[in-house]
């Protein structure tokens, strides 16, 4: 059985880790090599596009930060969770829901959805 | 790109479908050969296991039926959309999340969470 909120947790925070090396290694650690991440205007592989992804985002809203919304649910290797991402301390423009499967106590799959976006 | 209110309303009718000549059509035709379903109670493979599935659901609940809440969501292979499960014409008792993939048109794995259960 999977902690969902550790998972979640281990996941939003390498979406906030701006420290190159840290977050690759965050990346390493918690996602599988072969690992497959696809939402409405990304799709990527493995850990150099997961952090290439990552990398991306944090240029394009530089200060903001994701935080999660709700509990983390999950069974078995599935995992869901809804996420906010905006300036900290302020309510979130952007929000969404990821859905993650883990294998071998890793990130095996996260398919990502958009519940809100700035109208 | 995959449509996905038409999936949502294909896969909401085999639930409500009580014929079983006529829901075994309709989940011969929509789902794949070697589709997985899994929720927090059940794990199912293939057209027979869905089936079983579904008429031990429509067993367990007789008289209730599975309804969209909101509009179903989707990019490339993935969709998710959120229904209720009740009596017909009542608010539903039962709430969920569907995950799903499709391949070739058809539905290939499917990933539910309950939003809400009777407390």
């Amino acid at each position: 059985m999977t902690n969902a909120a550790d998972i979640a947790e281990i996941y939003i925070a390498a979406w906030n880790e701006t420290d190159v090396a840290a977050r690759q290694a965050m990346i390493a650690d918690t996602w599988s090599g072969d690992a497959t991440y696809v939402d409405p205007m990304a799709a990527v592989e493995g850990h150099a596009g997961v952090d290439a992804l990552i990398a991306g985002v944090q240029e394009r809203f530089p200060g903001f930060r994701f935080a999660l919304i709700g509990e983390p649910d999950g069974h078995g290797e599935h995992v869901r969770f809804s996420w906010g991402l905006g300036p900290d301390g302020a309510d979130a423009p952007i929000k969404g829901t990821d859905y993650v499967r883990v294998e071998d106590g890793r990130l095996k799959s996260v398919t990502g959805f958009l519940d809100q976006i700035p109208g």
